[in-house]
């Protein structure tokens, strides 16, 4: 067992998770605030030098878990772990924003797709990127290209 | 605080830290497998769809942190959250690796950068990439060009 205390707090526009972008072509473009604690605040130093981060969080409002999830995108059940659903065993989240600027212990972000007063548990530089031609998307790439026909035919 | 528990483990050629390649241009080209217990093998289900995966672990060896790190790389201390140090406030660690295969709960990775035994919490797909024209990479960047320039004055 590994016991993890939050670091900060997210301030996002979003407070219902009904809010955020889902599905095909969801577009992360919100703003907000990574409010780190001010005890933490020296070890942000030098991040400004870096174009985007990894945000570790936690999906507090998220209670138990269920190995298959049913994405609001597709009809069809996934394995939780190739999915990013909430009700994962380890109800963490994953984010990777745009650092805009810092101001002390608070780093303005665009990206987020996390609720209001979500905990942060880690931050970190995004580094290197896989090239896009490399990346297969599995059942999401079907689930969209299923969506984009359905809306085809409806048109 | 939020408690994690293990869904498994990584077996990697790696038993020491040191074997592990840092620094400018360090390649991860390590094999190995992302041992789940065989309790999760349902939350796999269609993860084999996806070129690459993000794993979420745990620095299980290293104890207390610094909010300023020094890594390896460079002789000036940064911020612990603008670098890859294992003494974080959480100790948690972020690998992108390439799925290469999938037997049962096991799953056969490469691009490995952590030890063997290694405690896994989460895995994610890896869904989309910063086009590399836009990663800004700072002190990592600058500390680079300093390790290329005393390489090519010692030549």
């Amino acid at each position: 067992m590994i016991t993890l205390r939050p670091i900060g707090t997210v301030r996002s526009p979003y407070t219902d998770s009904a809010q955020i972008p889902k599905g095909p072509g969801a577009q992360h473009e919100a703003e907000g605030v990574l409010a780190l604690l001010p005890e933490f605040e020296p070890g942000l130093m030098d991040i400004e030098g870096f174009s985007h981060l990894y945000v570790i969080w936690v999906f507090d409002r998220s209670v138990d878990y269920d190995l298959l999830a049913r994405p609001p995108i597709d009809d069809r059940p996934h394995g939780v772990f190739a999915t990013r659903s909430p009700r994962r065993p380890n109800p963490i989240g994953l984010t990777v924003v745009r650092l805009l600027r810092r101001e002390g212990a608070q780093l303005f972000v665009r990206g987020l797709d996390m609720l209001d007063g979500t905990p942060i548990v880690d931050l970190k530089p995004y580094l290197s990127s896989v090239p896009l031609e490399e990346i297969r998307r599995g059942w999401l790439a079907e689930a969209e290209a299923r969506a984009r026909d359905a809306a085809a035919k409806g048109a």
